[in-house]
């Protein structure tokens, strides 16, 4: 068997070195109960810590996919639209017929996972089965616990609200999990990176105002340019934010519909005709925010396209942000060396060996988010190109990049907004020198004195290191006066009248 | 100076080996012609083949950037969008008093451009200036000496048409490049992509129609799953391109916004008001297109966030076309060890060794496209998020790729349409084998037997080789007649009525 | 100002809505703790949790990046390659006269950080200074605060061991950060992800040999092809591994080389001369791995191309694990309706709606985790290349990324390894039935009856449904007896003879 | 059917727009020469144009895949790789018996071949088949009737020398394709890449000497840093390069191996023992590299994991050299209003409206060079992660995207060295005015006055806009003459003595 190379010993032991044990396995948690509760699913019996609501196929999954540990447990969005989803078709169940004791008990449950307090009960990771059928479990297993807890039964009973039977009636992981994710992209775009990208947006507007009257240098191939006013700079920075927010809303409508009702294959065999429709409508109520089913179900299970294109979105937004906190790290370079045209404010002392030293460190917590993100944008890209058949199975690694990109953008827009773009000033002296200094105010000159004449000036008085004004004049093309009266850098920020 | 190795000749030759000559540098162009006529600019005199229009800087730039050769040039789209705006600028700009005449010799040698038949007179790469201001005098000498032609000048003298004075009248580089850019992609978009998406989504809709009545197994997870019917299969196929071709429209109106007027650093200077609104309305005239102004010409020199955000949405039609290319092959793999419920068109002989043997080629070439358009994907994110102040200088780089990635996606969604899917045949008998023999039927047992009984037969009947039928009937659960009657595969197709 | 659009309200509150509260913000940690205890730096005084070691600057950094949250902190392998750095510098420092009381204090608290046991001490996020200063100064702060504690003395008191005087002694920001990205890397590489690959390797290995005398069909576009054995097949993936293997080791030879010594930006300063090499040589010692000093430190502040060359290797063993875990699923597809060449073990119940079936799991788990480190892979890139001058600032980012890879791709092959590849079975028989039915066996009767001939029969054979044998003899190409002696699939595993 | 909305004319037409005919479509061949013959294969009859030497598969590959256009055509490197090829399998066949006359008819086509003057006959695009099938039959077309004319016989005839029995003899496109691939690539890295990288290297080189006096202010965070030479910053990029220089060596031991010899599936059916070792050594013969024979095939053919890590390292050049060109660029931003340290050289005018403006072009064509490269990692990476079973089908676009990037960065190395590097000239006045400006030269003073002190210094001169010299002085810590002797920025450029 040609180029095989055996390792001697074929299992080979690979004991974690006592330098680097392993400290955050997801085994932590099997261990953190000293008592345990038996729970049994269609493979068997399994012990589960009792003071947890999981119950066998959770387990079962913790044991199996030991990858990551805790840093890559799904994100709590994505638990928390799974409590509005269970919530919702139970609403829909008891409207066809399930007894309302036990779906009162569910929705119970169901809003302590929306809430938040029961996170601790949902310990798997994203990199599980594909489809997510191991959290959909999670999810049925801890409401059901939860809700036979509520109406006085014992836990891992199953009764009387059995994970499957009542929990996930009418439904299948092949449909909740993707409604879960959409609901969980929606509802965090819409509550925190709108929002966070408005602040943000309105805080730039709000300096490009202050900033309007400041005439400045403007560069292009990093060369020094036409002048334009700070104002005017800033004005591009609110336009790609204020294009940044609509780029992300244009991206709910395909987002905001859902694949539940779809069951197994798309089909939404074992539901009820009109069950898609009713869910929907129940979730908007919950959340708030319009969701409606899917035209097509056969498409939002085996595709995750919308999210690939959300993520698209996310993706522009990010290299918006980029090229933003670039110009204005660069424009605040210095103190003595650097442009110097803003000073940004002092949050903390910078270089632990260089005193006095404040460095643009929300710029650069900004710029990274945006290479973590425009990652994201392939990782989500390969997994959505790669669903076969009936379902798509990169949904938990799909999901867990959309939501980490949004929280990502979310949260950095905040911090940018808070600790950097409300506290830029300009230094304003330092860019009156630099604009006068500058020798590409004779443009304005090329219609009285024609293209070649002004270039004889402008490379005069670079090569001489002499201003644009005793070029001009020394070359006998304008008198000092007229230089003056011509070259004005406020004639040269708007087009001319007509 | 640590770590620094040399090597002993500093300036190392590397003579192409006898082997490997390099044939496509775009020095080539140089010795093509054996006259020359003397071109010059502010840097001094070149020589220039006789017989081409173009002049000094862009001789000076083929000789600078000799990177990549022919096949890097600017695509076509481009040039011929810069002849649309060329003629534009030059109507808006005898309205503001230009000399007719030679307004009239720029427009008809603008529509030379615009026809393609001055193709070979644009031999620039992509890989030059970041702005694209090489490619821009490339034009203007282009149309400045073949005016001067028309008009009965001499070539070179510029005179009676500048390409600077007049060619390139009220424009900077900084706003032409990304408005030739702006109407290539909407261009090439609405004229070649959605008709061929627009194509390619009918022909998988008749498939879907005429597949409608045969019933199929599912398959999720990659496992046989409930049956749904082959035009179901097909009708997310349908959503998925509907889908992208909303996508791709979704990005129009923020790519039809035009950043001329803008001139070098947005605030138009040397432009008369109103020119911007002018041109973009000539532009919608000559292409038959609606284009707008850009509200923010800061952004729109300094961003090209629109080419990401279109690029965005390119990238999830080709998500969706691998996906669907993927499907297809598998379900057509075979002919006798696959799944061979599909059979695909034979178009050319197979392998070079195995006679008889038919591949899924157009699958094949859509898939590669699938794969360059996600890798296209990141080029224009790093171009787009490393702009500096005034200008983005990856201009040319961004343009390429959006517009091959267009180019691509419409030539093999034509490509596959036309040599694969209108020729797509359902293998019925097969198809009808595989659903018979299938376990996951048993489903629809779920409500009549519980759920574990229904796993205890079809646990039976895999570990036994048997029908599920045979499985149930032994086990108790059923008699043969009543088997019959509920595990119907047509019954399993849609959610239950009310 | 055209183009700007502000809404209304500046600074829009924006309430996280009751449903969707915030939980898991960093800003947990400050309230975690009901006593404080003051702290200082150059910027003022900072509360800070009694029961927390780290000091002002961490302090601030948690209150100026309320980034992502906990499941952003950076990676604890980060953590305790600071800790082995911090031991190694304090014994380089004694050895050049610092006190060795105050050595062997910080020596101390640095065993604990490199034990994890102070891991709840460093709750900084990844998206902070892109120098990872902060990080730095958390690191400096807890061993200082520990040291005095282990020394009797006042927490928060900087005496007597100075977190920038004594624990940041000779270093800096700028060349500890890379210094422990490095280590982090080398030792999580060697430790972790060298193992694991071996022991799938050797897995892979082990079937490779167990299926060495089964024959099947291959597969070439999907379809049938000429013979193999499935050992053949599975020695492909061994190769794959085992070059996985070695391109992961080729990466440590520049890996493992040291930013230390270089201080603020590559010159040395600050330091003494061998200090860099006698840190390198310290830190081998404590890990146990071999490490040398940077022959360049400029190279080894201002870029990260070591670690941009390691995630390659990283994205190459991804891209090998997704063939061969998409290999393994198609192979393993069925029960009924898919190739069913393998049997896969089962771990766990399926669909939550379909009893009976077992699904690739762990394949979807390492397709999943390849999908991420594709992704990861652009985010490495992004980072890495824009660095500005003295210093790249995506450092965190580029950190996390790698050491997310390499531990997904660890825990990932463990788990495979573990839960899938040991246990796959040949299914002999469906493998038998299949290649037997192939008419592709006809390609070894090429050199008796010619390429057109051969197509003949299995375009006959092809249509009508029969056998290859069937066909060539119907043709009058060969007898039975002559076919069952040409065509016989153990002649066509290898070359012929010469 | 929900969610399918049909267009109204089902095969809608898309007559292209007068406005943008279609002028680069592959169809141009068909229709460029005016007299035909006829080729045949195993599917029928086909015209081809006279003066081509393809055949019918090559013909009807141009008909089938109409992707893209003359830009998209297999890379002229592959071809001759062909050449190379086709020349070493027919020496080795005519040494198994081969008629030596056929044998040395095909040598001397495949030297046409090799030597490029066959180009024009080589018409296929890179999105067909994803085996490149069609580009095998085309060199064996080519071949086989360029040899058929050399012996006198019919072009098209197949006789005395046919594409299949002859020039393929004992190869499939399986095993050439890939070959190819590997010897293009290695090719291309040894004659080009490595040479034009070298060059950089040494040119660099020779400034970091020419610069090893010239202190300089450093830049971290952007903000001003500690001193260091302009030597010690481009020895940084020196490092760079050479480290780039052996991380492409260290993918040539994978990448010079070879898949020839593996046929359809990597067992070698129809080759003799012995082939694929004789086609290595004769490999290498004619190139002048170093080439073996793949120690698995199955490998070999399945997967191209030997150019996705070779891609790997292409990637991190890219990376490197976007920092040295991002640096190079914002070093000379200006020329009165920017940093000013470099003079680049002036290769052109600048912008077509400012007169005297000179850019950073080379630096620009670079960038956007590495933005190509990090695209098309992904690109490669995708298709490489999607092969299946016995083939990966991405080969087109895998060979496209590796030679691309090999040629951009060979071509632009070589451009920017030229017409950048070696002009480079440091503007020492500049430089000397910032570096003594700067209050970091504060730092030499941490172990005289303590950090703490330090830090007042640099504030207070930092606020008052004073040196930092009379900031010290004024606060009492040192005298101006303990100021001068103490603050020497030639002191700060390495470690202190021991």
């Amino acid at each position: 068997m040609a180029g095989i190379r055996l390792s001697r010993r074929l299992h080979l032991a690979h004991p974690r070195s006592a330098l680097y044990p392993r400290l955050f396995s997801s085994s932590a948690f099997r261990m953190s109960s000293q008592s345990y509760r038996v729970e049994r699913d269609t493979f068997g019996e399994l012990q589960v810590p009792a003071d947890r609501y999981w119950g066998a196929q959770t387990q079962r999954s913790l044991q199996n996919f030991d990858i990551g540990g805790p840093t890559e447990r799904l994100p709590p969005p994505l638990i928390k639209a799974f409590g509005v989803l269970k919530k919702a078709a139970s609403v829909v169940n008891v409207s066809y017929g399930m007894d309302p004791k036990i779906g009162q008990a569910i929705q119970q449950a169901a809003d302590e996972v929306i809430s938040g307090k029961l996170l601790d009960h949902f310990p798997l990771v994203v990199f599980q089965t594909g489809s997510g059928t191991q959290s959909n479990m999670n999810v049925n297993e801890v409401i059901s616990n939860r809700a036979i807890e509520i109406l006085g039964g014992e836990l891992g009973s199953k009764k009387p609200v059995h994970p499957n039977d009542h929990v996930n009636m009418s439904q299948s992981s092949n449909d909740t999990f993707p409604t879960a994710m959409h609901v969980a992209a929606v509802v965090e775009i819409t509550n925190s990176l709108i929002p966070a990208l408005t602040e943000l947006r309105d805080a730039l507007a709000e300096k490009a105002q202050a900033f309007d009257k400041i005439i400045k240098i403007g560069r292009t191939h990093l060369q020094d340019a036409t002048p334009l006013t700070l104002g005017q700079e800033f004005s591009g920075y609110v336009q790609q934010v204020s294009n940044g927010i609509e780029r992300v809303k244009g991206v709910l409508p395909r987002l905001s519909l859902l694949a539940q009702g779809g069951t197994a294959v798309g089909t939404g065999l074992n539901t009820k005709k009109g069950f898609d429709v009713k869910v929907a409508a129940e979730i908007s109520k919950i959340t708030g925010i319009e969701f409606k089913t899917a035209p097509n179900k056969f498409e939002a299970l085996a595709s995750h396209d919308a999210l690939v294109e959300a993520h698209g979105a996310l993706n522009v937004v990010a290299v918006s942000l980029m090229k933003i906190a670039n110009d204005i790290r660069f424009l605040g370079s210095g103190p003595r060396c650097g442009l110097g045209e803003l000073a940004l404010p002092e949050n903390e002392p910078g270089s632990s060996i260089m005193p006095g030293k404040v460095n643009p460190t929300q710029c650069e917590a900004m710029t990274m988010v945006a290479a973590q993100v425009m990652g994201n944008q392939v990782a989500v890209s390969v997994g959505g190109s790669n669903g076969h058949f009936e379902l798509n199975v990169f949904k938990p690694v799909i999901a867990k990049n959309v939501l980490q990109s949004i929280r990502l953008l979310s949260d950095a827009s905040r911090s940018f907004t808070k600790n950097c773009v409300v506290g830029i000033q300009a230094n304003e002296k330092r860019i009156g020198q630099l604009v006068n200094e500058s020798l590409m105010l004779a443009t304005i000159l090329n219609k009285t004195l024609g293209y070649d004449n002004v270039a004889k000036c402008a490379k005069k008085a670079h090569k001489e290191g002499t201003t644009l004004k005793e070029a001009t004049v020394s070359l006998g093309f304008l008198t000092p006066e007229e230089f003056d009266e011509k070259v004005r850098p406020e004639l040269m920020l708007h087009p001319d009248e007509e």
